[in-house]
């Protein structure tokens, strides 16, 4: 079956995301090192999202609660109210920061978007995605665009369905394997991954639980109109 | 046209919502009353979240994150990070409860459902709204649910064309003038109108901006059958 729809992910596929975390994270440690020499802030940290997130879910503002929460903790609440401000403002600059498109995301989504239906297919917070996705200028490139708070065969399968598309005229274009590719695949649709420099370890899969075909790694989005002709 | 959709708004709508922002929002008052007694608390956190909205969009979090830094702010940095935590900890709890369903809520929608397409059309933040949809028990009544970052015009003809739907044959129910009622008049649809006990003062529309037909106003959702006979 051919190819008809191409679905993109949007953080650190189409746009930057997680180096700005990880540049936030820097400025936490350090700023979390004053109070608590010793302490693990990283480890901390990603504990507590974890233990958060089936209650806030993905994104910016959860994050920013996160880091709050772990900062009280970890401080024994020792720490200034004057801090914690601080972390507010980080959390406001994530969340209002210009939306910087990864290199040649522009021409390659023009190079495909009269050949194939585009569908940006992302999670995290709706009101983030969707500004984001209106600061990108890239809005018009695509037919639709789907929020949803989890990546899994069930959210791709709604999609799907609602639009009349058949999983093997489908190809889900991401950095995640285990957002983008593996759901997607087990469907029977096809999947193509494009790793990023930063990849946050609650992505990662095992290389023995990654699906053995259905799906193939390219280096930069630039590779991509090459790749769908082929598959 | 015969009506053959029917949309629902969720919070305050389907299920108690606004309430508990009170009720949050009272311990707030108290908490802050210690630090800062002369103190217009209410006025000021509900400049910050007007300042916010933009940023944060509607939601918990979002209203977690303004008290965080109303206090802040409304005690020059004074609070202690243990206070904090207690407001971090009301957010959890507010994000953790029970869906309260309204009086006859599920009677009606079962009453109903057979005879028209039901939608779940409610704003706010995704992942609270999934959750709270999840646990109404609920979803099963529903034949699609639209998650927006706001209730406007534009947001609600991208649906309507999205599932083929004309206006004439859509009516909304909802407890919001300006989110629920005004915006689907305006494309040509109908509406109705269920007063919530507490209306958050940002859903307020001034009467002479008031649509003067193409939607009523009802008491309470068990009225809603016999309304939905005669549009």
């Amino acid at each position: 079956m051919a190819v008809r729809v191409v679905g993109f992910d949007g953080d650190d596929t189409l746009w930057h995301s997680e180096t700005r975390f990880h540049m936030t994270q820097g400025e936490y440690r350090e700023l979390l090192k004053r109070h608590v020499p010793d302490a693990d802030v990283d480890a901390r940290l990603a504990e507590t999202e974890m233990k958060n997130l089936g209650i806030y879910g993905y994104g910016v503002k959860s994050f920013t609660l996160s880091m709050l929460e772990t900062a009280i903790e970890l401080t024994g609440g020792r720490i200034p109210a004057a801090d914690l401000e601080v972390i507010l403002g980080w959390g406001k600059r994530m969340l209002m920061e210009p939306t910087e498109l990864l290199d040649h995301v522009e021409q390659t989504l023009k190079q495909i978007a009269g050949r194939y239906d585009l569908l940006l297919i992302t999670k995290g917070d709706l009101f983030d995605q969707e500004s984001k996705l209106a600061r990108s200028g890239l809005g018009d490139l695509f037919l639709g665009v789907e929020i949803v708070s989890e990546k899994s065969v069930d959210s791709y399968q709604a999609i799907l369905r609602r639009r009349g598309i058949a999983p093997g005229e489908f190809v889900m274009v991401g950095n995640s394997l285990r957002s983008d590719v593996v759901p997607v695949v087990t469907l029977g649709g096809q999947a193509v991954y494009i790793p990023y420099e930063v990849t946050w370890h609650h992505e990662h899969v095992p290389d023995d639980q990654l699906p053995r075909q259905g799906w193939r790694r390219i280096a930069a989005i630039g590779e991509l109109p090459a790749v769908l002709e082929v598959l």
